[in-house]
This record gives structure tokens, C-alpha cells and sequence, in this order.
């Protein structure tokens, strides 16, 4: 038995390191890509699509104080700035990439020395329990994050699995060693944002209690239980709370020391310990949804053990898994690193919003048990309905299928009868515009790939477009346009409506729905409505019908858009470029226009209209950091230059994606910025989203072969690839001559080969 | 089948009709006892132990504004004040006679005319929703509630089943007839009081949510379901919160008026209809301590229709099921009212905390399933260890021992790992002193009552006991007293805890664990290291070991005592009152002592000390209204003077019950003052529970049969007897001459008749 253990162990070795050499693609995975300026994105540790995202916080500013914002606090979309000098602990919740925030639930942070819990100031880290840190004691991999904390000679690290957070804290010798826990601290906090939170320290190694916030998501709830390694000698908590309130017999106990019964509105907490030089201390912090009963049954599941490096190993190896999906060969490692920090920062969000019961509460705060599928929330349907959703119906389709299926279950649970806009543990928050559910929804039945009751699916799309009372939507109906002076997004918002009721009608098409595909077909071309002719871009349209008079196209304020001007938003009918075209002039007229979008110079007063995008994310007027011309660069395909796309693609590229820290121009947006760069590398990017139409651009990879989910593989070939070669001669699709200037998903999902021709001149 | 239908309805009618003429002991009930002054009890509809208790409150004022406490709010621990000209509104859940309080959860009141949000002055009720009403017109039944609403010309009636609270409102001929819901409004309500508020309105006729508190109880969410008879036509919410936070894409709806998606801190809202003249407008009303999902279903599962009439009349057979347990004969109506009102007070509380389909939420905050008992709540067990649980264990015993399976959940579920002290919905509030669930627990447990555990029952009062860091018990451990230095009570808890140390062991003998009981039966003397024999009275003692100096035996407050002087709290050794007596000078010194108590005078200046009872809730310097005196009356039998326990206890039955709202002395304590009258009526009362002997006193019934739930009856009859014939001449047991002065537990429960022989004078 023995020997045969040996052997076994022996083999596995072996065959590991192999695996890790054949497809250790984690290496290319920088997840400090877009931490520095307006990337907002994270450097600390999950796995693909984690409930836990465990990262360290560089501040934690206020949103608000008494009622006045605190325009600072946008840095901290995502809890970490790379320029600042200090971190102030390590929470367990993150968005990834977005232009507001939450979040940021149970700062943890270790320290020695004189017991602090204040976090400080930057500039005088050692007035708190924040410590000095440099980068080059950092390490950002994917599931993996460590850092020396200076101020209290701590080496941090930190790991996770779907559920928990693993912290391993390497302390000096040391009689006053502690562990900070803060709940007060929060992403974008203000005043009133800490509802209440509960707190049970249930022996010397486990502590579990919930917090509920009133934030962007508005009745929120996370629950957690906390184990530590070792036992702690004692502990204590602080009270923070300004109102004083009636406390009764609660008095008769001393709660500030090693009182184990807590609760209140801001608390912090600290659990002191002894520690010997070197001696690691250990947390596994795990939450839930639903219960601390449940967060527990979380830990015990995911991590039965102690050991840091089997869980770092195990998370590296699933993003291992999940980054072969594609694999590239691209002309060096920058782009390889490019490529699959895009491909990681595409499996961050959403999260998994349930246990490993498969419970998970609803909108109705009620809990639910999820039925065949896995709950997924934080979806920023605004932003991801654009190419991230398409990606994931080639590379995750399981995973888009039971994101559709989430998106039902909200639709079934809330009380306004709508799909999600922003859907945020148990909450919409409302963010942004349109009703983008239902592209992603048609998207993923039309192309096949979600299989659940399809007809109970369109009638939650039907009837979230029909919502009258929502957003314009009865005025939209009425007149085929919301009045510009009932709405302040009034046009960007009709030609939303407008694709998004072209899904609806694609839909119900497929579904021999006829009189519902009339009706919106019939609404899909509302956008025509708000075209003035006249100026040849997209205006606000009063209620009596006449244009605004006042209006500034490069102006995006008070103009009738949100985040874009009308150069930018009057591109936006994904759904019928060939009539936009046509209405804009034709192909002749619009060439140059388009043209001139990418070239001419956006004055500065305009630009600091533009919301989370750096000077450097926008190219002229074209803004690559907000999603709505994202499409923007392949309408070339519709003109007689469709070498103008290749052109543009190639430059977006390489201009908008780099290695470092501020390599993202602008916010990553929750996956959507990072599809739109693996789209457009492999050589195609889905322009209309419930349409099985990918347009070809070109491939900046040398060759990629994407493997599916159904066994088959897809593979982009680039003859002749490089940064010069960015024209494409010829396109062969299965060694035969492609005569168009897309292909289509059933081309990609049965499996088979395009190869791309470059060339250093434009065709 | 129609005409056996016919047949079998027609005998239900006549059974009925049988039925209820010879046991409508309803009719004896009046909930309007104690509502005025200190009684603390409330008018509105309850079934026995109800978990909605739907109840008028007459106003709604703050029990703290910025800080500073307002005294007015003592009067409204139950809503109701008697003397009160206005009615606020109908809230689900009250306490019954409290000396402080919570709860008044979800208030609702029908309106008519101009839509009024606020409450309005009670001396101008035209500025606001309430009504001026007058008693006339009022009508308080068991389970039946009816007020006319003068001002909005409406006539209101409430019943209720367990869970659900039934609303019956007539109105005028109305195009402006509202139901206002008020979920800012409770009790003892201050500034931060509300944690949260969440409302879905599902449909045109059902509205969920739920309510969380932070006041008596910490951490404590109650949910509801409310269904409408009729569509509301229109429905709004107005904010009161003061400090408003972020609440980011929300903004986008108009949230005041038909939005069915609400939460926040200070809600009210409102719900419109046109009403015909007299046409009624229901609510049904259902609470949960779990989830809004539970609470519809406990309103469907226990009103499927909406029959008012019906609920009402089965609860009311409900109660005449739970006072028919004793059939009384008493010298005239009055006596039978105070006697059925005392047994209804004495079915009150606890209250049903479970859902209908068995789950409950626990101290964890987590939801719990009841495994074979049904859960209770807001256990006030400083009050009704001493003759409430031993009532239920004779008249209720299913009852009771659902009970102590409850405080014995709580206790699995107590971070502290203690008994409930104060069970109040999910939380312990701590209120009062001892660690009295071990006498109740004792008591069921040696009177053969509860079945389940018993080892594992002592273990939790053993280790609730031995929590050194609680109330003293390290100090009253090593000391064998709590110094006087360190606690403000310390003479009293001191006491509190060697009698409960007494039932430990007692228990434990029962159970053959030595160990245990060798260790508490000597904690158990402990009372006689705070007994100064210089001065005759129990006296707060220092760490030093000397009686502190400063000392006022008439004086309560900052002497060592809670709610009580040394006066009355140096009687307290229940369970060794022969060498309590020996140790104050033996009989002979003792009964003067114990006359001077009865008929000394309290100055004003101490009376002013003594809290929760009116003027009348003294007799000379015993207080009969404060809990700690309840077995004093009784002290007479460990004397040569028995006669002087029959006369005290008749001038206590005759002095402190009246039929009138004033008609007690002090607040009712959830039952125990009522269960010491109806003990005390039936001529014995339980000195010392845990202990099997019940004290006899001087019956003032006629007759009384107890129909044990064992299928036994025992009966009480009292020859002779009058308002002059208060001395005991002679006791039978089951005819044979008694020759001690008390019966133990197993000749009441084995069935049989106790006869009194009543005389004019003392024997």
C-alpha cells in the first residue's frame, strides 16, 4: 500500500508539472492591470466568477460626509489606488471595474504593536492601524495576492474559493499581535450607509454575524463566518455610533472586552494574539447570502483544511482551466499578458450569489433555492450586454445559461415585474439605461444556448419593455420617442429601447410569436424618431415634436445622452447600421464622417464631460472608455471601406490596452472593456447581440483556438501577423474564401477554422 | 348527503347553543381591567397566547428625542391609556403589563376626508390621522375589539387568530375613505429605533415587508403579509427619514405615489378607496419572525376566507376552552370578573414565536425549525417564575413545557451560553436580575411535567450559573455575596440567586447528581451573608466583608436593591423562610416584625421610589405591585399566626382587583399578579417553586374545579365562605382532616377536593 501510494504520489507530481508547463497560462495574468487611474479594477484574489473577492483597500474615503459628496471617494470604485502609499486592510467584496461602487464587506488588517482602531491617514499611516507598503513587496497573481505591510513587519497573503476568503499573516515575535476587523469600513461609505450589523463570537477560533447596508444596492445583507488558525487571547470592539440610543439591560455588560453578544451600527473589532517570529496566522473568512448557518456550511465545504498553498494551487489551477479556453499565440509576451489579464478580467463579474446549498435570497428578501442552476448577481447589463454576454456564450455558455436563468428568477421575484437593470445581491440599484436583459436573454436562446421555457422568457421581456411608468417608456410607446422635456437622457435612451425591442422582436420571431415581433419590430425603428436630418446626428426631440433648439454636439451634459456625446451616441443602431448609413447620407457621406469622429480633436472642456476615462481613452472624439461606441469601429464593414475597421481595430488595440497598472483607459466596466479586446483580437466582435452575426475586423493574435464547451474547437489563424500587417487580404473559413464580412455562430460553435491574411496595405 | 348535512348542522347549533350557555365564561372577561394607570395591560383582541395582539393605541410618543428621556412614555408600555380622548391607530403586537417596553409593530388606522399623514395631537386630533373616540362606544371583549372613530365617522372592530390580526372597518359613504399605515409608529419609539423598513405592495390587494427594531430587544425584524377585502384604488409612501443618504439610481422613480418597491428608516404610507355607506373594508394581517413568505402563509393557512365573524367567534370559544380549565362559584359577578380577567391576563404571554409551518427565527439570527414543540417568546421571567409557570404547570402544562423547551433552543442558541433571562423575539434584553429560568425549569422538570432532557436541562442551568463574568456570579461564587461596592443591586441578586441555586439543586437531586447538588445547595445559604443580624435586615455588604454604612431600610433606591426595599427584599428566602425566621429572632419576634410591614407607613418621599404601582399598590409598607413581596403574605405559615396569612391574603385579593380599567394596583407582569390572584382565590399559592408545596392561604371562591389536562379534576370548595368568613377552620383533603399547612403537587394533579371550612374568626 505503501509503495503503491509512493507511485501514485510520484506520477502526480510528475503529471503536474507538466500540466503547469503545458498550460500554465496564470503566468499572463496581471491582475494590477487597471488599478492605477480609472481602470477600477482590483489586484487581490478570486477564482473565476468568486463570491469572494478578496483584495486590499489603499483608502476608505467617505462618499458623503453630512450630506456633501466626496468627488474623491470615484477612485475608489474598486478599494485600491496604485499610486497611494498605504493599505488600510483587506476586505472580501469587490466590483470589478465600475464607475460607482459598494462593496467592500469585513476590512480585515493585521498589525503588532500598540492596538489602533482608527484606520489613519495616508500621510501618517502610523496615526491607525494602516500600514506603508511598496510595490516591489508586492505579488498580484491570479488567486493570489501578497504584500509586505511595513509599518508592522507582516508579510500578507491572501487566497480564496467561490465562497472564502483564506488570509495568511506571517508575524514578527511579537506580544501584541492583533487582527483588525472593521465593519465599519466600506466602498463608497457615507453616514448613514451602515444599517446595522451583528456580530457572535462563537469560541476562541469562530466569530460569525451579518452586515446589512443601505447603499447603491438598497436593502443589502452579508453574512460571514470567520475562523482563525490559532486561538486568540482575547478581543474587543468599539463602538462608533454619534447617536447614543437606549441601550437597556445590555449596560449591565462590559461589550468592549471579550464580550462574544454584539451588535450595533458602527463597530470595529480586534482579536489580539501572541505570536513567535515567522508564525503564520490564519483566517478563513467565508460569507453567504442568506445566513451565517450558511456561511459556515460554506467554509466547512470549500475549505476543510488549513492549507494556504493547496487553495492558492487549486483557485490557480481553475483560472488555469478557464484561461485554455482560448489559446493564443501572439507575437510577445505583452500581448499574451494583454490577452489574458482581458480573459481573466472577463471571469470577475458577475459573482456567484449563492451557497453551496443552493440557497440565495431574492428581490423579495426572501430565500430561494435555485433550481438547476447557479445564481450569478452584480450584473452591469448596460455595459455587458455589448460583447461581454456574446463572449460568454462561446468560451462559458453553462455559465451564461444560468445568468440567464438568474436574471428570470429576479424577473419572477420583483415587485415592479422587471428584468434587472443592475442586479446587486437581492437589489436592482438601477444603474444606466435601457432594459439590456433582453439582449443578453435572446442573445443566448437565439444562438441555442439557454434550453429553459423560452416563452416564459419573452413574456419577462415583453413585459419589462411595456413597463409604462419606467424611464420614458409610456411616452416611448405613444410618440415613438421620450420628449427631451421629460427626460434627461432622452435620446440615448430611445435609441436603447430601440435595439433592445429589435432582441425582443428577434426572439419572438424564433418563437413564431408574430404579433409580438410586429409590435417591436415596429418599435425597433423608433430611433429614426429622434435623427434630425437637418444637423446629421441623433437630438433631443420635444414633447410638440420639434427638435431642442439648444444643443451642442460635442457637449455631453444636458444634452440628452448619457456618458456620450451625439458624434458618439448617433452611431448607436447596432441593430440596422445599412439604414442608419442610409439615413446619415449613405456610405459616401459617411465614410468621412466616421472618419472624422477618430480624428478630429475633442476641446478639454468637453472632455471633462466625458465620465470614467482617462485623456489617453479617448481617440479624437471616438471614447473607447464608455461602452456606447464600442461597436463603433467596425460600421467601416457596412461602407465600402471596411479596411477602415481593420485600420481602427488594431490602433484601439494598442492604444487603449497596455501592460501596467493604468494600462486601461478607462473603467474595465465589469468584464466589457476586457470582451471587447478578446473579440477583437481573435479578428471578429458581435456588433448586434441577438443576432448570430460576428464582423470581422483583425486579429491582432497569431493564432488562437478556442475550446468549447461541446468538444469542438475554433481556430483563428493570421498568416503573415504583424503590427504592420493590420490589413486583411483574405479570409478562408474552413479553407474556403469567405464572400462576407462576418460569420456566424453556428460557423463558430460547430467547430472549424478562419484564417485571416494579412497584409501591410489597406485592400 | 344534503339532508345529513342539514341534520349534522342543525346539531352543531343546538350543541353549540348548549355549549355556550353553559360555559360563555367570556362574558366574565374584560381586557378594559388595568388599562388605566399603572396596569399596563391592553383592551385589543388576542386569542391565548397569540402571537398578534391587534390593540388600539391612544398615542405614540417618543420614549427618548435627541437623547433626553420623556417620562410620559411609562404610561404607554401597552399603547393603551385609559384616560386618553384619542386613538391613534391599531398596531399587532403589545406587551401585557410591562414596566417597560417595545413592540406596537405596524400601525394602522382608517381615515376619511383630506389624506393626513402624521398623528395629529391628542388635543387637536383634527391636525393629524387619529380620532377622537369615547368609551360609549367602545366595547373590549376577549378576541373582539369595537370602537367607533368619531372623527372620520367609522366603525372599527378587531379580532384575531394566532399569527393573523383581522380588521373590520366600517365606513361612511366615502370618495376619500384611506387606510394609513404607519411604520415609523411603535412603542417606546425614539429617534433610532427603526433599523429598517421594507415594503413590497405585490398586488392591488396584498402588501409584504418587514419591520427591524433596535430597542428593548437589539437585533429584531418582524415580517408581514396584509391582504385588502377590496382593491385600493391608489396607494402612496411618504419619507420622513432626516438625514438623507445616496440613493443613487432610485431617484429615477417616483417613489411616493403607486411604487411598489419600498424601503427605508421612517415610512408611512397610505392606501386609498371609495366606500358606499356602511360597506365594510377588511384586513387580514399576518406576522412572521422569519419571512414575508411564512407570513402569508400562516395568514392563508389560518384565515382561508373573510368571514369576521367567524375568527371571532372561534376565538372566543378558543378562550372559553382556556378558562374553562377552572369553573368557578364566587359570591357575585364582580369576583368572577376579576377572576376569568385574571386567567385571560394569565394567557397572554409568552407569545407563539413559530410560523405555521413549525420555523422560527433564533437568537443566532438564523431560522430554526421547532422539533417537537412549539416556540415561545418574551419571557419575562423575573416576574412569573414565582407563581405564572407554576399556574401553567397546573392549568397548562403542555403549555409549559413547550416553554422551557424554548428557553432551552434559546440557550443552544445564546453566544453567552446562558438561559433567557428576558426572552424577547430572538434576543435576550437582559431585563431584571437572577437566572430565574432555572426555577421554572426546576419546577416542570421535579413536578414531572416537562419529558424531554433532563440531564441536558441541568447542564444549561448549571452553566447559566456558574457565568462568572454575569451580574456578579464570579464574586457571589468566591465571596458567597455580591459586594456592594461593585453592583448596584447587590443585596437583591444576591438573594435572587441563592434561591435559584436552591432549584438547581433540587433539580439535581432529582437526578441523582450529587456533585451538583452539593455545590448549589450550598450556594444556596448564601442569602445569610448579606443578613445583618445588628439591625435585623438584609444589608449591602463590601468587598471587605463590612456592611456598608450609609443604609436606609425604607429608602429603594441606590441600596443594594432592585424594585423593592430592605424592608420587603429581606423577606426573600422563599425556599428556607423556617431559618430565615430563626436567623431574624425566631417566631416570636417575626410576626410583629412581619404586622409592622402591612401596617407601618411608607412616607411619600420612598413611596416615589417604587416603581410601576399607583398609591393603592401599597399596603403600609408591603408592595404588592413589585413582584418580590408575592409569597410574603404566605410567611405567616412558618409561624404560630397561620390566621394571618388567611386575613392578609383576603385584604390583598379584596384591596388590589378591582373590575374597573384601574383595577390594578400595578403592572400585571405579564400575568404573574393575575396568577398570584388566582392561586391566592383558590386558596394555596407556591411559596418556593421547584419545591412541590403550595402554601395554603384563605380561599375567596366558592367552589373551584380545576380540569387538569390529565383528565383528572381537582376541586376546591370553601364552606361557609364570605367577605367576613376569611379564616380557615378547618382543610379536608379528599375528606380527610389536612394536618399540615400545604398541599404538594401530586395531590392536585392525582385529582380530589380540598375543602375549606370558612370562619369569622382567626383560629
Amino acid at each position: 500500500m505503501r509503495f503503491i501510494a509512493f507511485i501514485s504520489a510520484f506520477c502526480w507530481v510528475a503529471a503536474f508539472g507538466q500540466v503547469k508547463n503545458s498550460s500554465n497560462l496564470v503566468q499572463y495574468v496581471k491582475p494590477i492591470i487597471g488599478t492605477e487611474k480609472m481602470g477600477h479594477t482590483f489586484p487581490g484574489a478570486t477564482v473565476p466568477f468568486g463570491a469572494v473577492q478578496l483584495s486590499p483597500e489603499t483608502d476608505t474615503i467617505p462618499y458623503e460626509m453630512n450630506g456633501k459628496y466626496n468627488k474623491d471617494v470615484y477612485k475608489y470604485c474598486a478599494g485600491y489606488q496604485y499610486d497611494d502609499p498605504t493599505i488600510v486592510g483587506f476586505s472580501h467584496t469587490h466590483f470589478s471595474g465600475t464607475g460607482h461602487s459598494d462593496l467592500g464587506d469585513f476590512l480585515i488588517m493585521p498589525t503588532t504593536g500598540k492596538l489602533q482602531l482608527n484606520p489613519g491617514t495616508e500621510n501618517n499611516p502610523g496615526s491607525g492601524y494602516r500600514s506603508a507598503f511598496s510595490h516591489a513587496n508586492e505579488v498580484a497573481e491570479a488567486n493570489y495576492y501578497k504584500v509586505k505591510l511595513d509599518d508592522h513587519n507582516i508579510l500578507a497573503e491572501l487566497t480564496t474559493t467561490t465562497r472564502t476568503g483564506f488570509h495568511q499573516y506571517t508575524f514578527p515575535k511579537s506580544d501584541e499581535a492583533h487582527i483588525i476587523f472593521d465593519l465599519m469600513a466600506g466602498i463608497y461609505n457615507y453616514d448613514d450607509k451602515n444599517v446595522w450589523t451583528f456580530v457572535r463570537v462563537e469560541n476562541d477560533t469562530l466569530v460569525t454575524g451579518f452586515r446589512q447596508t443601505y447603499g447603491w444596492a438598497r436593502t443589502r445583507t452579508v453574512y460571514f463566518a470567520m475562523s482563525f488558525s490559532k486561538p486568540f487571547t482575547q478581543y474587543g470592539m468599539k463602538d462608533y455610533s454619534k447617536g447614543q440610543v437606549y441601550r437597556g439591560f445590555w449596560r449591565k455588560f462590559d461589550q468592549t472586552k471579550n464580550f462574544p453578544d454584539l451588535a450595533g451600527r458602527q463597530m470595529r473589532m480586534y482579536f489580539d494574539f501572541k505570536t513567535e517570529d515567522q508564525e503564520k496566522v490564519k483566517i478563513k473568512f467565508a460569507l453567504s447570502p442568506v445566513s451565517t448557518r450558511n456561511a459556515l456550511e460554506n467554509m466547512r465545504a470549500e475549505i476543510p483544511h488549513w492549507d494556504f498553498d493547496r487553495v492558492k494551487r487549486e483557485g490557480q489551477e481553475e483560472w488555469n482551466k478557464e484561461l485554455s479556453k482560448i489559446t493564443v499565440k501572439a507575437g510577445g509576451r505583452e500581448e499574451l499578458i494583454n490577452f489574458y489579464t482581458a480573459m481573466y478580467h472577463a471571469a470577475i463579474m458577475p459573482t456567484v450569489y449563492m451557497d453551496v446549498n443552493g440557497e440565495y435570497k431574492g428581490l423579495d428578501q426572501n430565500v430561494h433555492k435555485a433550481d438547476g442552476f447557479t445564481n450569478y448577481t452584480s450584473l452591469s447589463l448596460w455595459d455587458t450586454f455589448r460583447a461581454f454576454h456574446p463572449y460568454l456564450n462561446i468560451v462559458n455558455p453553462s455559465r451564461n445559461a444560468d445568468i440567464v436563468s438568474s436574471m428570470l428568477a429576479h424577473y419572477d421575484q420583483s415587485a415592479l415585474k422587471m428584468l434587472p437593470i443592475w442586479s446587486h445581491y437581492a437589489n436592482d440599484n438601477w444603474c444606466m439605461s435601457g432594459y439590456h436583459s433582453v439582449s443578453v436573454i435572446a442573445d443566448a436562446i437565439i444562438k441555442g444556448n439557454w434550453k429553459g421555457d423560452a416563452q416564459r422568457a419573452l413574456e419577462a421581456c415583453v413585459t419589462t419593455a411595456r413597463h409604462r411608468s419606467y424611464e420614458g417608456i409610456g411616452d416611448y410607446i405613444d410618440k415613438g420617442y421620450i420628449p427631451a422635456d421629460k427626460n434627461g437622457t432622452s435620446v440615448s435612451s430611445t435609441l436603447e429601447y430601440a435595439y433592445d425591442d429589435w432582441c425582443i422582436a428577434q426572439l419572438a420571431k424564433k418563437l413564431n410569436r408574430q404579433d409580438i415581433y410586429e409590435e417591436f419590430i415596429k418599435r425597433s425603428g423608433n430611433w429614426k424618431n429622434v435623427y434630425d436630418a437637418s444637423i446629421g446626428f441623433m437630438r433631443p426631440k420635444m414633447s410638440d415634436g420639434t427638435f431642442k433648439k439648444e444643443f451642442d454636439v460635442l457637449k455631453t451634459d444636458g444634452q440628452g445622452f448619457i456618458e456620450g456625446n451625439t458624434w458618439n451616441f448617433s452611431l448607436y443602431v447596432p441593430h440596422d447600421p445599412e439604414q442608419m448609413i442610409s439615413l446619415m447620407g449613405g456610405k459616401k457621406k459617411f465614410v468621412p464622417h466616421l472618419d472624422s469622429l477618430f480624428t478630429m480633436h475633442l476641446p478639454d472642456e468637453f472632455f471633462a464631460e466625458t465620465e470614467d476615462i482617462t485623456r489617453e481613452g479617448i481617440i479624437g472624439n471616438y471614447v473607447h472608455g464608455n461602452e456606447p461606441s464600442h461597436h463603433v469601429a467596425y460600421l467601416y464593414n457596412w461602407t465600402d471601406q471596411p479596411w477602415k475597421t481593420q485600420e481602427r481595430v488594431r490602433m484601439i488595440l494598442k492604444k487603449q490596452y497596455h501592460n501596467g497598472p493604468a494600462g486601461l483607459g478607462g473603467n474595465d466596466d465589469c468584464g466589457q472593456m476586457s470582451a471587447w479586446y478578446i473579440f477583437s483580437s481573435l479578428g471578429f466582435y458581435p456588433v448586434a447581440p441577438a443576432s448570430d452575426r460576428y464582423w470581422l475586423g483583425s486579429p491582432s493574435v497569431k493564432s488562437a483556438v478556442v475550446s468549447l464547451e461541446n468538444g469542438k474547437t475554433f481556430t483563428v489563424e493570421a498568416m503573415d501577423q504583424s503590427d504592420k500587417n493590420v490589413y486583411v487580404k483574405k479570409v478562408l473559413l474552413n479553407g474556403k474564401a469567405l464572400d462576407r464580412r462576418f460569420i456566424t455562430n453556428e460557423e463558430i460553435m460547430g467547430g472549424g477554422k478562419l484564417t485571416f491574411f494579412m497584409s501591410p496595405k489597406a485592400k
